[in-house]
């Protein structure tokens, strides 16, 4: 038995995963950031033993951690969204519970899970990009998990790929994930609904309030015809494909796997994909990567991060 | 003993090779593209034959070629310069040479001389941008070279990393290729000059004629202090920098080396770079991959190609 830990902004979420990739347990806490790194590791510890008590052989732990991690240290090196830098997260936690812990990417170790587990490893050069509030990616490149040198790579979130109307919460201007979020579509809809455009559709869903707009009000009314949606979902799809392109430019997978919240769009989304990817190839009849929506939603955090232990041990 | 071609859109440069990757005897000649691919075909196979004559064990020949190949079929997918599609060069040449020839893009084959040759392969991580007429590259993932699934990757000259004012002969628009090559800045330093800005030092050591503009020129000017050349070196940086993040994003690799006509501004360029890229960093204490400028000009092509052959067979 292999422990996972989903360490989010909003929950700490772990579970007990057997060694085929289902989890058998699950337990979550809310993260409450604001506390610092030592409560919040004092409560992922608390979540760890209590998976414990329900398995005897339970063999090594493993953590997705939103931000940069150094997988070879275990030291979580940044995590803007929970203020952590240079944390030695895999040093604190081992003291206390006494088993090995591998940290990494959060993105990472969902795209271990979907290409492990869900897709069975038939894959061995294959990228996922979480679509949530951020954007994540995770690399797999013969066979291989790929962090990088410095644990900074598989962070296609941040590529720089145009000039964008508002900054990165990374500092930088024109990152993928500033045009492809939820939070970047969101931001979009607002921006144009406060410059004069109009949607009735998107409104009533809201109750008429703009705060209230979501992803999902966002594709609902796209889907049924809305123009000022679809504005919106079109220039998520020409970012998305443009940083898909780049992909393909550096690694050339075999299949590239959408996850996150935006995901749930489905078909509707890799339809307009495909099509925008067929006008940016790079000759008529050049192969391009499989687009997918990824399988596993949000069990992907804990059963990858679960199996990612499994493979580092 | 290896052969290494180098197939270019002006000559195809052929030599023997040793295992250690010195060139021990070379021979050029035109490539006259026009001809078509079978009589280019023709004149690689007499080059080989040639050099063959000068050593009784060539074990097998290694080329690089300026575009799209399969390196597991042996089939040249695309090369614009060429006007080559699906040519089976691999099947071809074996036929006449009768000894095994292996083939992947010119810029990857330069990035295993640089690597494997000049850096003796101390580096497991680490790609190579030849910043030339285009702009290419080569890739190193865990020791291995990367060519990608469909043999479209680390073809780092086409990611899309902005609008400008001239399309890519890709048919894109916004390729780094654009951005960064030597084509590209002669072409915006065409474009300030026509479009009312000048430079007596850039029009002076052009002989008056905007004809004779070459990488050379711009990069000398900006080295005297002329303002428009610094302005084309600056968008030069810009867009380079901003390529260099996007590779980071995605494999974050130990080292970035900086090879072709470009690259002989040397450290003026370098240091240039250095400090762009820190105002780029995703966060403060980032690490970054080390870029330096690559060390074997224009004989990377012959012995990186025979490396090649060397480590495929």
């Amino acid at each position: 038995m292999f422990i996972g830990i989903d360490l989010g902004g909003t929950n700490i979420a772990g579970g007990l995963v057997d060694a085929s990739g289902q989890i058998v347990r699950s337990i979550s806490k809310p993260t409450l950031v604001e506390r610092g790194s030592d409560a919040i590791i004092a409560d992922i510890a608390e979540i760890i033993q209590t998976l414990r008590t329900h398995s005897e052989d339970v063999e090594s732990v493993g953590i997705g951690i939103p931000g940069i991690a150094d997988p070879h240290t275990g030291v979580v090196l940044a995590c803007v969204n929970l203020n952590w830098y240079d944390v030695p997260l895999r040093e604190k936690l081992e003291t206390i519970v006494g088993i090995p812990v591998f940290i990494d990417n959060d993105a990472t170790v969902a795209g271990v899970a979907e290409f492990q587990v869900a897709q069975k490893g038939q894959y061995t050069n294959a990228v996922i990009l979480t679509l949530g509030t951020g954007v994540g990616g995770g690399l797999l490149v013969n066979g291989e998990v790929v962090s990088g040198h410095h644990g900074i790579g598989s962070e296609m979130g941040h590529m720089i790929i145009g000039e964008n109307f508002y900054d990165c919460n990374c500092g930088r201007n024109g990152c993928l994930e500033t045009f492809t979020s939820s939070k970047a579509i969101i931001k979009y809809t607002k921006h144009l609904l406060e410059n004069g455009e109009v949607s009735d559709l998107i409104m009533t869903a809201a109750h008429g309030d703009i705060n209230n707009i979501n992803g999902q009000i966002i594709f609902d009314a796209a889907k049924k015809g809305d123009a000022l949606a679809n504005k919106v979902v079109d220039r998520l799809v020409k970012y998305l494909s443009r940083g898909i392109i780049n992909i393909i430019c550096v690694v050339d997978p075999e299949i590239i796997l959408l996850g996150g919240g935006i995901s749930n769009a489905g078909d509707f989304l890799v339809d307009k994909i495909k099509l925008a990817l067929e006008d940016l190839k790079y000759y008529k009849n050049s192969a391009l990567a499989k687009i997918e929506i990824a399988k596993l939603k949000n069990d992907a955090g804990i059963i990858g991060a679960a199996i990612y232990a499994k493979m580092h041990q």
